[in-house]
Protein backbone atom coordinates (compact mmCIF):
# COMPACT_ATOMS: atom_id res chain seq x y z
CA UNK A 1 0.00 0.00 0.00
CA UNK A 2 1.51 3.29 -1.12
CA UNK A 3 2.22 5.34 1.79
CA UNK A 4 3.90 8.92 -0.10
CA UNK A 5 4.51 12.44 1.16
CA UNK A 6 4.61 14.61 -1.99
CA UNK A 7 5.78 18.17 -0.63
CA UNK A 8 5.95 21.13 -2.68
CA UNK A 9 9.16 22.68 -0.96
CA UNK A 10 11.57 21.63 1.65
CA UNK A 11 11.79 25.14 3.12
CA UNK A 12 9.15 27.81 3.54
CA UNK A 13 10.08 31.28 3.99
CA UNK A 14 11.34 32.42 7.32
CA UNK A 15 12.37 29.04 8.65
CA UNK A 16 14.72 26.10 8.70
CA UNK A 17 14.99 23.08 6.02
CA UNK A 18 12.00 20.93 6.42
CA UNK A 19 10.45 22.80 9.35
CA UNK A 20 7.42 23.45 8.37
CA UNK A 21 6.17 19.96 7.82
CA UNK A 22 8.42 18.34 11.03
CA UNK A 23 5.71 17.81 13.04
CA UNK A 24 4.03 15.56 9.84
CA UNK A 25 7.08 13.48 9.12
CA UNK A 26 7.22 12.62 13.05
CA UNK A 27 4.23 10.61 12.41
CA UNK A 28 4.85 10.04 8.87
CA UNK A 29 7.87 7.81 9.65
CA UNK A 30 7.30 6.65 13.49
CA UNK A 31 8.39 2.90 12.16
CA UNK A 32 11.31 4.06 10.75
CA UNK A 33 14.94 4.53 12.17
CA UNK A 34 17.08 5.12 9.15
CA UNK A 35 15.82 6.95 6.14
CA UNK A 36 17.71 6.45 2.87
CA UNK A 37 18.23 9.55 1.11
CA UNK A 38 18.76 10.27 -2.79
CA UNK A 39 20.84 13.69 -3.19
CA UNK A 40 20.76 13.38 -6.44
CA UNK A 41 19.01 16.36 -7.53
CA UNK A 42 22.00 18.60 -6.18
CA UNK A 43 20.80 21.51 -6.04
CA UNK A 44 23.21 24.52 -6.55
CA UNK A 45 25.38 21.85 -7.44
CA UNK A 46 26.06 20.86 -3.96
CA UNK A 47 27.77 17.33 -3.33
CA UNK A 48 26.45 14.01 -2.52
CA UNK A 49 27.71 14.14 1.06
CA UNK A 50 27.21 17.95 1.68
CA UNK A 51 23.35 17.59 0.93
CA UNK A 52 23.29 14.26 2.82
CA UNK A 53 24.73 16.30 5.86
CA UNK A 54 22.52 18.95 5.72
CA UNK A 55 19.39 16.30 5.79
CA UNK A 56 20.80 14.18 8.75
CA UNK A 57 20.76 17.33 10.28
CA UNK A 58 17.20 18.60 10.06
CA UNK A 59 15.80 14.60 10.65
CA UNK A 60 18.18 14.39 13.87
CA UNK A 61 15.52 16.85 15.18
CA UNK A 62 13.02 14.17 14.85
CA UNK A 63 15.58 11.39 16.01
CA UNK A 64 15.89 9.53 12.53
CA UNK A 65 19.34 8.67 11.03
CA UNK A 66 20.11 8.97 7.46
CA UNK A 67 22.01 7.49 4.84
CA UNK A 68 22.61 8.90 1.30
CA UNK A 69 22.21 6.33 -1.24
CA UNK A 70 25.80 7.32 -2.58
CA UNK A 71 27.46 5.69 0.28
CA UNK A 72 26.09 2.29 -0.56
CA UNK A 73 27.79 0.24 -3.93
CA UNK A 74 24.38 -1.22 -5.08
CA UNK A 75 22.14 1.66 -4.98
CA UNK A 76 19.47 -0.76 -6.34
CA UNK A 77 19.77 -2.73 -3.61
CA UNK A 78 20.07 0.39 -1.10
CA UNK A 79 16.34 1.02 -2.36
CA UNK A 80 15.04 -2.63 -1.90
CA UNK A 81 16.45 -2.57 1.96
CA UNK A 82 15.00 0.65 2.51
CA UNK A 83 13.30 1.05 5.95
CA UNK A 84 12.03 4.30 4.44
CA UNK A 85 13.19 6.89 1.15
CA UNK A 86 13.60 10.72 1.25
CA UNK A 87 13.87 12.20 -2.40
CA UNK A 88 15.26 16.04 -2.00
CA UNK A 89 15.07 19.06 -4.43
CA UNK A 90 17.25 20.83 -6.87
CA UNK A 91 17.03 20.33 -10.40
CA UNK A 92 14.46 17.43 -11.79
CA UNK A 93 16.62 16.90 -14.82
CA UNK A 94 19.96 16.11 -13.11
CA UNK A 95 18.02 13.77 -10.45
CA UNK A 96 15.59 12.51 -13.42
CA UNK A 97 19.23 11.19 -15.48
CA UNK A 98 21.03 9.99 -12.48
CA UNK A 99 17.73 7.84 -11.76
CA UNK A 100 18.04 6.73 -15.01
CA UNK A 101 21.52 6.25 -15.27
CA UNK A 102 21.49 3.91 -12.11
CA UNK A 103 18.21 1.86 -13.10
CA UNK A 104 16.37 3.03 -10.22
CA UNK A 105 13.08 3.60 -11.36
CA UNK A 106 11.17 0.39 -11.34
CA UNK A 107 13.14 -0.24 -8.04
CA UNK A 108 11.70 2.76 -6.70
CA UNK A 109 8.29 2.16 -8.02
CA UNK A 110 8.37 -1.41 -6.71
CA UNK A 111 9.12 -0.12 -3.20
CA UNK A 112 6.64 2.53 -3.29
CA UNK A 113 3.98 0.29 -4.47
CA UNK A 114 4.77 -2.09 -1.81
CA UNK A 115 4.75 0.39 1.10
CA UNK A 116 8.34 1.67 1.55
CA UNK A 117 7.30 5.43 2.76
CA UNK A 118 8.61 7.75 0.23
CA UNK A 119 8.98 11.80 1.06
CA UNK A 120 9.61 14.18 -2.24
CA UNK A 121 10.42 17.70 -1.84
CA UNK A 122 10.30 19.74 -5.25
CA UNK A 123 12.57 17.99 -7.56
CA UNK A 124 11.46 14.47 -5.33
CA UNK A 125 7.97 15.17 -5.93
CA UNK A 126 7.97 16.01 -9.61
CA UNK A 127 9.49 12.64 -10.05
CA UNK A 128 6.04 11.41 -8.86
CA UNK A 129 4.06 12.47 -11.51
CA UNK A 130 3.73 11.03 -15.11
CA UNK A 131 6.50 12.79 -16.28
CA UNK A 132 8.74 15.40 -15.36
CA UNK A 133 7.17 17.81 -17.74
CA UNK A 134 5.65 20.25 -15.62
CA UNK A 135 9.23 20.93 -13.25
CA UNK A 136 10.12 24.43 -13.39
CA UNK A 137 13.57 23.73 -13.19
CA UNK A 138 16.57 24.79 -16.23
CA UNK A 139 17.30 21.74 -18.37
CA UNK A 140 20.84 21.71 -17.11
CA UNK A 141 21.51 17.61 -18.43
CA UNK A 142 19.88 15.32 -20.78
CA UNK A 143 18.11 12.87 -19.16
CA UNK A 144 17.08 9.75 -21.53
CA UNK A 145 13.45 10.14 -20.58
CA UNK A 146 10.77 12.84 -19.07
CA UNK A 147 9.08 9.72 -18.49
CA UNK A 148 9.25 9.39 -14.13
CA UNK A 149 7.63 7.11 -10.88
CA UNK A 150 3.83 7.92 -12.03
CA UNK A 151 2.68 7.41 -8.45
CA UNK A 152 -0.19 9.68 -8.94
CA UNK A 153 -2.05 9.27 -12.70
CA UNK A 154 -0.80 13.12 -13.19
CA UNK A 155 1.22 15.67 -13.27
CA UNK A 156 3.24 17.77 -10.11
CA UNK A 157 3.74 21.37 -10.56
CA UNK A 158 5.59 22.31 -7.23
CA UNK A 159 6.35 25.74 -5.92
CA UNK A 160 3.52 26.55 -7.75
CA UNK A 161 3.11 30.35 -8.11
CA UNK A 162 0.46 33.04 -8.38
CA UNK A 163 0.55 35.21 -11.24
CA UNK A 164 2.38 38.39 -10.63
CA UNK A 165 0.06 41.43 -11.62
CA UNK A 166 2.53 43.81 -11.19
CA UNK A 167 5.00 42.53 -13.33
CA UNK A 168 6.60 43.81 -16.30
CA UNK A 169 8.67 41.33 -17.54
CA UNK A 170 7.06 39.48 -20.65
CA UNK A 171 8.49 36.30 -19.32
CA UNK A 172 5.77 33.68 -19.20
CA UNK A 173 3.38 33.26 -16.09
CA UNK A 174 3.52 29.85 -14.28
CA UNK A 175 -0.28 29.27 -15.44
CA UNK A 176 0.56 30.39 -18.81
CA UNK A 177 2.88 27.50 -18.85
CA UNK A 178 0.96 24.73 -17.66
CA UNK A 179 -1.68 25.64 -20.47
CA UNK A 180 0.94 25.49 -22.96
CA UNK A 181 1.95 22.14 -21.58
CA UNK A 182 -1.74 21.22 -22.24
CA UNK A 183 -1.65 22.06 -25.84
CA UNK A 184 0.79 18.89 -26.45
CA UNK A 185 -0.36 16.76 -23.24
CA UNK A 186 -3.62 15.45 -21.67
CA UNK A 187 -2.89 14.11 -17.67
CA UNK A 188 -3.78 16.90 -15.38
CA UNK A 189 -1.51 18.67 -13.30
CA UNK A 190 -1.26 20.29 -9.63
CA UNK A 191 0.17 23.49 -8.65
CA UNK A 192 0.98 22.82 -5.04
CA UNK A 193 2.22 26.07 -3.32
CA UNK A 194 4.46 26.20 -1.08
CA UNK A 195 3.86 24.63 2.11
CA UNK A 196 1.10 22.64 0.87
CA UNK A 197 1.56 18.46 0.10
CA UNK A 198 -0.53 15.27 -1.29
CA UNK A 199 -0.18 12.54 1.06
CA UNK A 200 -0.95 9.48 -0.63
CA UNK A 201 -1.94 6.83 1.39
CA UNK A 202 -3.47 3.22 -0.74
CA UNK A 203 -5.61 4.76 -3.27
CA UNK A 204 -6.41 8.06 -1.21
CA UNK A 205 -4.33 11.23 -2.51
CA UNK A 206 -5.36 14.42 0.11
CA UNK A 207 -3.92 17.51 0.01
CA UNK A 208 -2.62 18.93 2.90
CA UNK A 209 -0.73 22.03 4.51
CA UNK A 210 -2.72 25.78 5.16
CA UNK A 211 -3.07 26.38 1.20
CA UNK A 212 -5.50 25.50 -1.85
CA UNK A 213 -4.00 24.26 -4.75
CA UNK A 214 -4.59 24.78 -8.18
CA UNK A 215 -5.87 22.04 -10.45
CA UNK A 216 -5.12 21.84 -14.22
CA UNK A 217 -7.00 19.99 -16.37
CA UNK A 218 -7.47 19.34 -19.62
CA UNK A 219 -9.66 21.17 -22.08
CA UNK A 220 -11.14 23.19 -18.74
CA UNK A 221 -10.27 26.04 -16.92
CA UNK A 222 -8.07 25.93 -13.68
CA UNK A 223 -9.54 25.63 -10.27
CA UNK A 224 -8.94 25.91 -6.73
CA UNK A 225 -9.54 22.61 -4.51
CA UNK A 226 -9.15 23.42 -0.71
CA UNK A 227 -6.92 21.79 1.94
CA UNK A 228 -8.23 18.17 3.12
CA UNK A 229 -9.73 17.99 -0.42
CA UNK A 230 -9.61 14.07 -1.81
CA UNK A 231 -7.98 13.97 -5.34
CA UNK A 232 -8.26 10.62 -5.93
CA UNK A 233 -10.80 10.73 -9.07
CA UNK A 234 -7.88 12.88 -10.77
CA UNK A 235 -6.58 11.45 -13.63
CA UNK B 1 29.24 35.36 -43.80
CA UNK B 2 27.06 35.09 -40.57
CA UNK B 3 24.32 37.80 -40.72
CA UNK B 4 22.34 37.13 -37.18
CA UNK B 5 20.56 39.03 -34.55
CA UNK B 6 19.50 37.45 -31.18
CA UNK B 7 17.54 38.95 -29.40
CA UNK B 8 16.04 38.46 -25.54
CA UNK B 9 12.43 39.49 -26.53
CA UNK B 10 9.89 40.10 -29.37
CA UNK B 11 7.91 42.62 -27.26
CA UNK B 12 9.00 45.07 -24.31
CA UNK B 13 5.98 45.86 -21.71
CA UNK B 14 4.08 48.69 -23.43
CA UNK B 15 4.46 48.20 -26.94
CA UNK B 16 3.40 45.99 -29.57
CA UNK B 17 4.62 42.86 -31.05
CA UNK B 18 9.03 43.56 -32.67
CA UNK B 19 7.90 47.19 -32.36
CA UNK B 20 10.50 48.18 -30.27
CA UNK B 21 13.15 47.00 -32.48
CA UNK B 22 11.78 47.56 -36.09
CA UNK B 23 14.08 50.48 -36.53
CA UNK B 24 16.78 48.52 -36.37
CA UNK B 25 15.14 45.33 -38.79
CA UNK B 26 14.17 47.92 -41.47
CA UNK B 27 18.23 48.14 -41.78
CA UNK B 28 18.78 44.42 -41.06
CA UNK B 29 16.43 43.07 -44.10
CA UNK B 30 17.33 45.91 -46.24
CA UNK B 31 17.76 43.45 -49.12
CA UNK B 32 14.82 41.24 -48.22
CA UNK B 33 11.26 41.11 -49.79
CA UNK B 34 10.42 37.99 -48.20
CA UNK B 35 10.65 36.76 -44.29
CA UNK B 36 10.22 32.83 -44.14
CA UNK B 37 9.01 32.43 -40.86
CA UNK B 38 9.12 29.25 -38.32
CA UNK B 39 6.23 29.30 -35.84
CA UNK B 40 7.63 26.02 -34.45
CA UNK B 41 7.78 26.99 -30.99
CA UNK B 42 3.97 28.18 -31.12
CA UNK B 43 3.92 30.58 -27.75
CA UNK B 44 0.04 29.59 -25.55
CA UNK B 45 -0.14 26.73 -28.57
CA UNK B 46 -1.17 28.99 -30.83
CA UNK B 47 -1.29 27.66 -34.72
CA UNK B 48 1.15 27.74 -36.87
CA UNK B 49 -1.35 29.47 -39.51
CA UNK B 50 -2.13 32.41 -36.50
CA UNK B 51 1.13 32.84 -35.14
CA UNK B 52 2.52 33.74 -39.24
CA UNK B 53 -0.71 35.93 -39.50
CA UNK B 54 0.27 38.13 -36.77
CA UNK B 55 4.02 38.08 -37.82
CA UNK B 56 2.82 39.05 -41.29
CA UNK B 57 1.57 41.93 -39.55
CA UNK B 58 4.03 43.57 -37.59
CA UNK B 59 6.56 42.98 -40.93
CA UNK B 60 3.84 44.85 -42.75
CA UNK B 61 4.54 48.07 -40.95
CA UNK B 62 8.31 47.63 -43.18
CA UNK B 63 6.83 46.22 -46.11
CA UNK B 64 8.32 42.96 -45.80
CA UNK B 65 6.36 40.06 -46.71
CA UNK B 66 6.12 36.92 -44.62
CA UNK B 67 5.59 33.32 -45.37
CA UNK B 68 4.86 30.83 -42.99
CA UNK B 69 7.50 27.64 -43.39
CA UNK B 70 4.38 25.17 -42.59
CA UNK B 71 2.91 26.49 -46.19
CA UNK B 72 5.84 24.65 -47.88
CA UNK B 73 5.97 20.85 -48.87
CA UNK B 74 9.59 20.50 -48.29
CA UNK B 75 10.59 22.67 -45.11
CA UNK B 76 14.41 22.11 -45.48
CA UNK B 77 14.02 23.40 -49.31
CA UNK B 78 12.23 26.20 -47.94
CA UNK B 79 15.28 27.36 -45.78
CA UNK B 80 17.59 26.75 -48.77
CA UNK B 81 15.61 29.21 -50.84
CA UNK B 82 15.09 31.69 -48.36
CA UNK B 83 16.03 35.45 -48.47
CA UNK B 84 15.70 35.41 -44.59
CA UNK B 85 14.70 33.58 -41.69
CA UNK B 86 12.79 34.12 -38.63
CA UNK B 87 12.45 31.78 -35.79
CA UNK B 88 9.95 33.38 -33.24
CA UNK B 89 9.58 32.70 -29.64
CA UNK B 90 7.05 30.23 -27.43
CA UNK B 91 8.21 26.97 -26.06
CA UNK B 92 11.56 26.38 -27.04
CA UNK B 93 11.12 22.20 -26.31
CA UNK B 94 8.27 22.70 -29.04
CA UNK B 95 10.50 24.48 -31.29
CA UNK B 96 13.55 22.00 -31.15
CA UNK B 97 11.14 19.00 -31.02
CA UNK B 98 10.00 20.19 -34.42
CA UNK B 99 13.07 21.28 -35.89
CA UNK B 100 14.51 17.68 -35.63
CA UNK B 101 11.64 16.32 -36.77
CA UNK B 102 11.73 18.10 -39.72
CA UNK B 103 16.00 17.54 -40.06
CA UNK B 104 16.25 21.15 -40.11
CA UNK B 105 19.31 21.52 -37.96
CA UNK B 106 22.37 21.31 -40.23
CA UNK B 107 20.11 23.25 -42.94
CA UNK B 108 19.52 26.11 -40.82
CA UNK B 109 22.90 25.95 -39.71
CA UNK B 110 24.43 25.93 -43.12
CA UNK B 111 22.10 29.07 -44.44
CA UNK B 112 23.09 30.91 -41.45
CA UNK B 113 26.79 30.16 -42.37
CA UNK B 114 25.94 31.13 -45.92
CA UNK B 115 24.39 34.25 -45.01
CA UNK B 116 21.11 33.98 -44.97
CA UNK B 117 19.98 36.81 -42.76
CA UNK B 118 18.54 35.07 -39.44
CA UNK B 119 16.27 37.05 -36.74
CA UNK B 120 15.44 35.03 -33.55
CA UNK B 121 13.81 36.00 -30.70
CA UNK B 122 13.25 34.14 -27.23
CA UNK B 123 13.20 30.54 -28.30
CA UNK B 124 14.45 31.38 -31.75
CA UNK B 125 17.38 33.06 -29.81
CA UNK B 126 17.92 30.41 -27.37
CA UNK B 127 18.35 27.70 -30.26
CA UNK B 128 21.17 29.94 -31.05
CA UNK B 129 23.44 29.02 -28.51
CA UNK B 130 25.65 25.84 -28.35
CA UNK B 131 22.13 23.94 -26.52
CA UNK B 132 18.98 24.84 -25.17
CA UNK B 133 19.77 24.00 -21.58
CA UNK B 134 19.47 27.45 -20.52
CA UNK B 135 16.39 27.86 -21.67
CA UNK B 136 13.96 29.39 -18.94
CA UNK B 137 10.99 27.10 -20.63
CA UNK B 138 9.13 24.44 -19.14
CA UNK B 139 10.15 20.85 -20.95
CA UNK B 140 6.47 19.96 -22.11
CA UNK B 141 7.70 17.57 -25.86
CA UNK B 142 10.66 15.57 -25.15
CA UNK B 143 13.63 16.92 -27.94
CA UNK B 144 15.71 14.16 -29.32
CA UNK B 145 18.73 16.61 -27.90
CA UNK B 146 19.10 19.34 -26.54
CA UNK B 147 21.89 20.45 -28.56
CA UNK B 148 21.36 23.44 -30.62
CA UNK B 149 22.56 25.72 -33.82
CA UNK B 150 25.54 26.99 -32.37
CA UNK B 151 25.85 30.16 -34.24
CA UNK B 152 27.56 31.71 -31.35
CA UNK B 153 30.17 29.56 -29.26
CA UNK B 154 28.20 29.89 -26.02
CA UNK B 155 24.92 29.60 -24.34
CA UNK B 156 22.02 32.13 -24.26
CA UNK B 157 19.29 32.60 -21.54
CA UNK B 158 16.74 35.04 -23.01
CA UNK B 159 14.22 37.01 -20.94
CA UNK B 160 17.32 37.54 -18.05
CA UNK B 161 15.66 38.51 -14.96
CA UNK B 162 17.73 40.26 -12.09
CA UNK B 163 16.97 38.35 -8.90
CA UNK B 164 13.67 40.09 -7.18
CA UNK B 165 14.90 40.83 -3.25
CA UNK B 166 11.71 41.34 -1.77
CA UNK B 167 9.97 37.78 -2.84
CA UNK B 168 9.37 35.44 -0.12
CA UNK B 169 9.36 32.69 -2.88
CA UNK B 170 11.61 29.81 -2.10
CA UNK B 171 12.12 28.94 -5.91
CA UNK B 172 15.74 29.72 -7.69
CA UNK B 173 16.50 32.71 -9.40
CA UNK B 174 17.72 33.05 -12.79
CA UNK B 175 21.91 33.65 -10.93
CA UNK B 176 21.26 30.51 -9.28
CA UNK B 177 19.90 28.38 -12.05
CA UNK B 178 22.48 29.27 -14.14
CA UNK B 179 25.35 28.53 -11.29
CA UNK B 180 23.93 25.31 -11.55
CA UNK B 181 24.55 24.94 -15.31
CA UNK B 182 27.81 25.32 -14.49
CA UNK B 183 28.34 22.42 -12.40
CA UNK B 184 27.48 20.42 -14.94
CA UNK B 185 28.33 22.39 -18.19
CA UNK B 186 31.55 24.85 -19.02
CA UNK B 187 30.39 26.76 -21.90
CA UNK B 188 29.41 30.56 -20.93
CA UNK B 189 25.95 32.10 -20.38
CA UNK B 190 24.94 34.96 -22.37
CA UNK B 191 21.83 36.87 -20.06
CA UNK B 192 20.10 39.23 -22.18
CA UNK B 193 17.89 41.48 -20.93
CA UNK B 194 14.52 42.53 -22.28
CA UNK B 195 15.32 44.85 -24.97
CA UNK B 196 19.14 43.64 -25.93
CA UNK B 197 20.30 41.66 -28.13
CA UNK B 198 23.32 39.96 -30.13
CA UNK B 199 24.46 41.24 -33.52
CA UNK B 200 26.44 38.32 -35.09
CA UNK B 201 28.20 39.77 -38.24
CA UNK B 202 30.81 37.24 -39.08
CA UNK B 203 33.10 36.99 -36.38
CA UNK B 204 32.04 39.83 -34.75
CA UNK B 205 29.74 39.11 -32.02
CA UNK B 206 28.01 42.91 -30.83
CA UNK B 207 25.64 43.37 -27.61
CA UNK B 208 22.60 46.00 -28.57
CA UNK B 209 20.23 47.76 -27.27
CA UNK B 210 19.28 50.35 -24.23
CA UNK B 211 20.49 47.74 -20.87
CA UNK B 212 24.23 45.56 -20.18
CA UNK B 213 24.16 42.19 -20.54
CA UNK B 214 24.97 39.66 -17.35
CA UNK B 215 27.75 37.07 -18.43
CA UNK B 216 28.43 33.94 -16.64
CA UNK B 217 31.20 31.85 -17.17
CA UNK B 218 32.20 28.58 -15.55
CA UNK B 219 34.15 29.41 -12.66
CA UNK B 220 33.97 32.96 -12.38
CA UNK B 221 31.95 35.56 -10.79
CA UNK B 222 29.01 36.79 -12.86
CA UNK B 223 29.89 40.27 -14.12
CA UNK B 224 28.15 42.83 -16.44
CA UNK B 225 29.29 44.11 -19.95
CA UNK B 226 27.71 47.28 -21.31
CA UNK B 227 25.25 47.93 -24.92
CA UNK B 228 28.49 47.73 -27.68
CA UNK B 229 30.55 45.34 -26.12
CA UNK B 230 32.19 43.08 -28.57
CA UNK B 231 31.72 39.55 -27.41
CA UNK B 232 33.85 37.98 -30.16
CA UNK B 233 36.20 36.12 -27.47
CA UNK B 234 34.11 34.59 -25.42
CA UNK B 235 34.07 30.99 -25.51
Amino acid sequence: MKNVIIASTSTVHGSDYLDYILDELTEFFKNTTTILFIPYARPSGISHNNYTQKVSEAFAKINKTVKGIHEFENPGEAVKQAEAIFVGGGNTFVLTYQLYKNNLIEVLQTAIKNGTPYLGTSAGSNICGLTIKTTNDMPIVYPPSFNALAVVPFNINPHYLDPDTGSKHMGETRETRIKEFHSFNTPPVVGLREGSWLQVTGNSIILKGPLSARIFEHNKPPYEVKTGTELNSLK
